[in-house]
């Protein structure tokens, strides 16, 4: 038998989402419960992948049973489409498995024609409903279908209108919307060379072609790579027999929630237009009502759709989105799915639908996206203020929130300006080290160059502070202290604006609204960790950004990176004596003078931790980070250290690599100068045993060492560790516990992680490192290309945001399975950005991993995505 | 029962080399076969693999294991050890599986003290022979065993002659030998703080000490690493009781081969010194006699020494290096191994073997080093003007063969000289393809800086052209044209010679020998190729490289880049074109420029290699390599194409990359541009087509995407080749046969192989990338810390010269695995450089590949590897 692409909505159900789409699946459902829907058909979203699959062209067999279905919706409404004197009108629109915009969405009153809109008249009696049907059929299809553009009708509807003195599109006669439909078949004929299609059944079938091709818009594409949805999931299309809004007074059409998707508020929320199609409403060229107001207009419908409401929340126990439309006084259901929603509402929504005893815990849990729960956790955009900017450029949403200040182009500048009690935006080239103290203070960041793992996007996510990055519409003039964006220039000072959570830049200031988070909030994050498996902590490097973590729930630090504690201006330049040393004894002596303070970090961060497990990577970054890079700097560096300014250059030349990323760092560091690790040894295990002397609590350092690819390299480092570790505690006379482990973020280290399970006792996945050198390319240069790689569909996601399951996540898989092998008990933790991304914390779950790290800000999201990983884990 | 550490030389024989090492074996094997051979005893390499596992320490059961073996060593002479009367004195030599420079070599009469150098000379009645032997222990144990400087005790020796009047050591007298002993002594004290030791056995286990400790000094750990010998074998130590050639004029010591080991002539080659021990032959001090003249000296000897070494060398079925000693008239062996030889040699005495009946084929390829045919390809020093020359520095060997010439430091420079008839060598920093043409005249190249896979090491090999790269003592004053070797100025014009195969650079002319292949070279190339079954081609980029490889025996071409042909001055301008446009119409433009260049540049490649396969990579490099870096430049180019200079600079820094490694480049190129595959697509075919037409050959061209990491994107870039290709075929009424593969060459292409095998018909391993990936080190940065990795033991091979099994190679057998299953048909290839590296080849051999593809002039290695890998296969 040959496969069924076409369903009747009498032979669909809730659960044939994937098949039907979430459209299709909701008009099946409610056919099915007895509900008011005008019948039709769906075409399958195999149907789709077919169309691709086959170039492109829709098999003749798909056809045949799209016109077969057609005949069967003929005989329920007893019309025929095409039928010049009783025509059958369809609407078509698209469904995906999941409401995704940038699709094409509707096309109204499909089968009309020169001839049917006459017999449409004479049926209804009712010319100008007829006419106003065709030309608003016109204008859809050719813009929706054949790509000319709406504009051009809209100006010849406003012409006849003004010619006619109307106002309003009601106000416009039979005998107007005759000479808007000539104009329109005029316009069209100019546009595309030939005349409008008559033939109703091509009008399906190119409808139909256009809802699949709109699948691989470019605006679908980007929507699916932000949102995780596969490109092979293709999208149906709902052919559906028309009713009118737009037959007179006792007729509209409208949407409404069951619950208010703002604040989760359970009360009818939605408004509605009289004698109006579906997109009058979107258009505001009218004023909506709102829903209450039929109460009053049309009291039968209005009773009759509050019961159809309650019986479809009730019967999918969530909120409902709902599209109707009321024809003579008669509703019709033309929409039900799960409502989309703010994130607090969907907290509010998810704990009451528990409490009023509709849905479990369990349940609860999962219809909150993980993700949107940033959003509650940072300043957001005043909607009213919002509704009025104009973003004039887009970068990286690289930390969520709003921000608005003056803006400023230097570290230094934004702290004078914070002093003098100012809002600031630092606007940087890209950010390094040395910029903290001015990011620390700032609102917003926004940096010209640089991905979602550069500089700036870590340590403002740490930070919890609103960046945007990598924003190509920017150019920043430091030292004329302006800069442009999008060609517009703003000078030192001016107001600008910024939203971490989309990545747009708005001109002048826009008021934001603080964070707010709810009881609702504390009460998921309760049950989410009564389900969830994975242990979560967090990834901080200072006292601050611990407490932070600990107060949104982290359970310890799986990644202290130490490099940044050396750019203080109190330490700068022992680090930097260090690195032109050139002997032991000189790197001995600076080392010496950053001891104290390093001890001090650690005992600073070890007092927040208390007894939860904190671990801490030694030195990682090429040295010549540290290094001065402008000719003053250097000049001042030579001089603080006695050196030739030629010789100091020399040094720093002689530090140069071509590919940083892949030279000097990480264990190479400690291999090439044990004596960096003897330094960072002592004061872990120093810190740790002064914290015990003075407060009494048991202090768990976990020492990591970064960047391993041999076992050999990680023993040499480890050795020189325990040792020291060993001498610390003997000088001290107290014995504390520590754990000597690595990262995995060098394919080799995978490949061999048995041998390195032999002398690690713990693996944290560093996904940054493993996705750049498993795909081999460089985070900071990967932008360049990876945009022209989402628009040809070679990749569908980011993988700095999202794990590469196949390639990486293979990778991690064989570490994981030649890891226990050798060491049954070794601790695994992931501690890359992906740690806070809730499929890749999902992905964790499955691979048995014990712990994900994620910056503080996104330890809730991954507590609760941990959670839903388990649930969905009983599900299958 | 105990481990056995120590077995007499009666316990073991010649299939005992692994545990005995390869002198203790040949004693055990003389030994058994009845030659007059010293008896003593073998502390195994075993027991060195444990000293270093106990923390340096030799264990008691070890000690006690030596110490009977000593017991029975003194039953079979008579004699006890320390025995004041008549003491037994022994030698004690390091020997580990094969022989290796920079160890430990040899302490002889161990054993004496004051007490029994007293007895010793009682006993033989020669008091001058036991001083002269004491001195002699006492200068040797101080200076092996305890690290003093020998040249102190030169300094007391010749101060002794002097006083008295002697030239040479023979013209001392008992008296002044004691006189001798006594300043020794003094001298001990003085630099040790404690008297030498007089208790042999303690003497005995220090010296056993210093054997082992001597495997891991810093010369043995770089040899190793050269020589591809594995840390962990350890060494054995021989402890043999002592012969004396210092006895008198009966007595003597010497070395020989059985075969002339530079010529491989069938006559014993050897020499000796009568009245001396080992050293002195070494030493120089007196003028060693050829081994003929001990027929007329000791007619009796030299008869027996002649039979002894037929019996060896027939024994061992191979030529014979031997160190004997004469003791009052009676012969003694004390070593026999085979002997090492040069190139030309080894390979007369295989052929010669085979010829004499002693061995077969198989036998005669597997004893000879395939690395060593590249010295017969290429330019050698004369060895008498060598021996006076001294190197002032190292760099890395990185094309073999020897050259001088005289000094220019730009490419132009280079090729006006040599237009005027010098000979050249090319100094630079580092160069670029831009250099190609000073590269091409240049007799040898030294660079400052790159490693061994740097651009001037891979044009080099490709050109067969000494070169000595990354040279950390060069300094280049490019402008001022001159240079410092070492701290020594070297201006333009003066001569200088490089030895490629070694690395070393020699201020002044050396004269060369030319490159000599015999008829043996062909012999035994013919052998191999009946043995192996993996196929050999080249890499090359030109119809002059091609060429060179088929007279080298290539079967085709695994490797050709098409990058450096856009580097020759008539093309470099479209390229730039190309690279600065910004729409896809001029850059087609530009484009179609190049086409007919490179149509002629396949059609060249294309006719010399006739019906062979031709692998052509497609553009690879990122495009900022090919834009000018300089200011000049710049500004030229910008007039050039009719940009201001501001604009063009903006492009370049738009290009700039921080890790251009893991930037924009491969098949990267090729999605953001397909037109420059289309283009590169024309060209391939367009030029097998031509050539068919002009010559009946049927070209077999193979296009290579590289720098795939996902199937995806091989599929968009091969369905661009497959498009254009039709479309040539089509235009030209002529259809070929071509193929579309890829290189493996980043991880995760490795790990998804299977699905990359559904589109790719071949895979060729790209082993530089996929090392640098793996290991996630760039080859240009690592040089800075490798050093250090192979010091501290924890990479023991340079993972770019050798393929690295146990990561690089996993992927690489997790690809063929998984490819294979996909398409059982798969063509399998590696084109990196270690392509012609005889381990990796006979890896390559082991995982299944169907060829190996290397630089022109390593193509005889990879043949006789490629046979060595089939024959060792067969041992198994």
């Amino acid at each position: 038998m040959a496969q069924k692409y076409v369903y009747l909505f009498s032979e669909g159900n809730a659960s044939m989402r994937n098949l039907l789409g979430g459209k299709g699946a909701g008009l099946a459902e409610m056919t099915k419960i007895g509900l008011p829907v005008p019948q039709g058909f769906t075409v399958t979203t195999e149907a789709c992948t077919r169309y691709y699959q086959d170039g492109k062209v829709i098999a003749p067999e798909i056809v045949e049973q799209i016109f077969e279905a057609l005949k069967k919706i003929e005989e329920i409404n007893g019309k025929k489409f095409g039928d010049p004197s009783d025509p059958l009108l369809v609407s078509v629109r698209s469904g995906a498995r999941v409401s995704m915009p940038g699709m094409m969405d509707t096309i109204l009153n499909l089968g009309l024609n020169d001839e049917t809109v006459v017999g449409l008249a004479k049926r209804t009696n009712n010319e100008r409903f007829a006419y106003d049907s065709y030309r608003r059929f016109i204008q859809m299809f050719s813009d929706v279908v054949m790509e000319v553009d709406k504009n051009k009708f809209e100006a010849i509807l406003d012409a006849v209108k003004e010619e006619n003195g109307a106002t309003l599109d009601t106000d416009l006669t039979a005998e107007n919307l005759k000479e808007v439909v000539k104009r329109y078949k005029e316009l069209y004929r100019k546009e595309k060379g030939h005349e409008f299609p008559q033939d109703p059944k091509e009008q399906l079938m190119e409808a139909v072609k256009a809802v699949f091709r709109s699948w691989d818009n470019p605006r679908a594409i980007v929507y699916r790579r932000l949102n995780d949805i596969p490109g092979d999931w293709g999208t149906a299309v709902n052919v559906q027999s028309m009713v009118f809004g737009n037959m007179g007074n006792d007729s509209g059409t409208g949407v409404a929630f069951t619950r208010d998707p703002s604040t989760g508020e359970k009360r009818l929320y939605g408004e509605y237009l009289i004698n109006a199609q579906g997109e009058d409403v979107v258009a505001g060229i009218r004023t909506p009502q709102p829903i209450e107001k039929l109460k009053e207009e049309l009291p039968e419908v209005y009773e009759q759709f509050v019961k159809t409401a309650e019986i479809l929340e009730k019967h999918y126990r969530d909120m409902q989105d709902m599209e109707y439309t009321i024809q003579n006084g008669k509703l019709y259901m033309l929409q039900t799915r799960n409502g989309k929603r703010t994130a607090a509402a969907a907290l509010k929504i998810a704990v009451d639908l528990v409490d009023e005893g509709m849905i479990t815990k369990e349940e609860a849990l999962l219809k909150i996206d993980p993700k949107t729960l940033d959003t509650l956790l940072h300043p957001t955009f005043d909607p009213a203020a919002l509704k009025k900017a104009n973003a004039v450029a887009t970068g990286l949403a690289a930390s969520p929130g709003a921000a608005c200040g003056r803006v400023y182009f230097t570290a230094e500048d934004a702290v004078a300006a914070h002093e003098r009690g100012e809002k600031v935006i630092l606007v940087r080239l890209e950010t390094s080290p040395e910029d903290i103290e001015g990011m620390h203070v700032a609102e917003g960041i926004l940096t010209a160059r640089g991905g979602m793992t550069s500089h700036a996007a870590v340590v403002a996510r740490g930070m919890g502070t609103c960046c945007v990055a990598g924003c190509g519409e920017v150019r920043v003039f430091e030292e004329e202290k302006y800069c442009t964006i999008a060609g517009n220039r703003v000078n030192e000072g001016d107001w600008i604006s910024l939203d971490g959570s989309t990545g747009k830049v708005y001109l002048g200031a826009i008021e934001t609204k603080p964070a707010e988070v709810s009881g609702n909030f504390a009460t998921i994050m309760q049950w989410a960790d009564e389900i969830r498996t994975l242990k979560v902590r967090t990834n901080a490097d200072t006292p601050q950004d611990a407490a932070k973590a600990i107060e949104f729930g982290a359970e310890g630090i799986g990644l202290t990176r130490t490099e940044h504690m050396f750019f203080d201006p109190d330490r700068i330049p022992a680090m930097r004596e260090m690195i032109v040393s050139k002997t032991e004894e000189k790197r001995r002596r600076a080392l010496a003078k950053l001891l104290p303070m390093q001890i001090e970090d650690f005992k600073g961060i070890y007092k927040v931790m208390g007894e939860r497990p904190v671990t801490i990577r030694f030195l990682d970054p090429p040295l010549h980070e540290f290094l001065p890079t402008d000719e003053e700097d250097i000049a001042a560096l030579a001089k603080e250290m006695g050196l030739a300014v030629e010789d100091l250059k020399g040094t720093i030349a002689s530090l140069h690599e071509f590919n940083p990323m892949m030279g000097h760092r990480g264990c190479r560091l400690a291999v090439t100068y044990p004596e960096i690790a003897e330094m960072q040894t002592r004061a872990v295990i120093t810190a740790a045993i002064e914290v015990r002397q003075e407060t009494g609590l048991n202090i768990l350092p976990e020492i990591m060492i970064p960047l391993v690819g041999e076992v050999k390299e990680l023993k040499y480092v480890k050795d020189v560790v325990v040792a020291t570790a060993e001498k610390v505690m003997e000088e001290r006379g107290v014995k504390i516990d520590y754990k000597v482990g690595t990262m995995i973020e060098i394919p080799r280290a995978a490949i061999t992680a048995d041998e390195i399970a032999a002398e690690a006792e713990f693996f944290s996945f560093g996904t940054n490192d493993l996705t750049q050198m498993t795909f081999g390319f460089s985070r900071d240069d990967a932008g360049k290309f990876l945009n022209e790689y989402y628009g040809k569909k070679i990749y569908e996601s980011d993988p700095f945001a999202r794990v590469d399951q196949k390639g990486v996540g293979k990778l991690m898989e064989i570490a994981v399975e030649l890891g226990r092998k050798v060491r049954p008990n070794l601790k695994l933790g992931i501690c890359g950005e992906h740690g806070g991304d809730p499929s890749s914390v999902e992905f964790c779950h499955k691979l048995g991993l014990d712990y994900v790290s994620c910056s503080p800000f996104r330890v809730p999201i991954a507590r609760l995505a941990a959670a839903q990983a388990v649930l969905k884990e009983k599900q299958q």
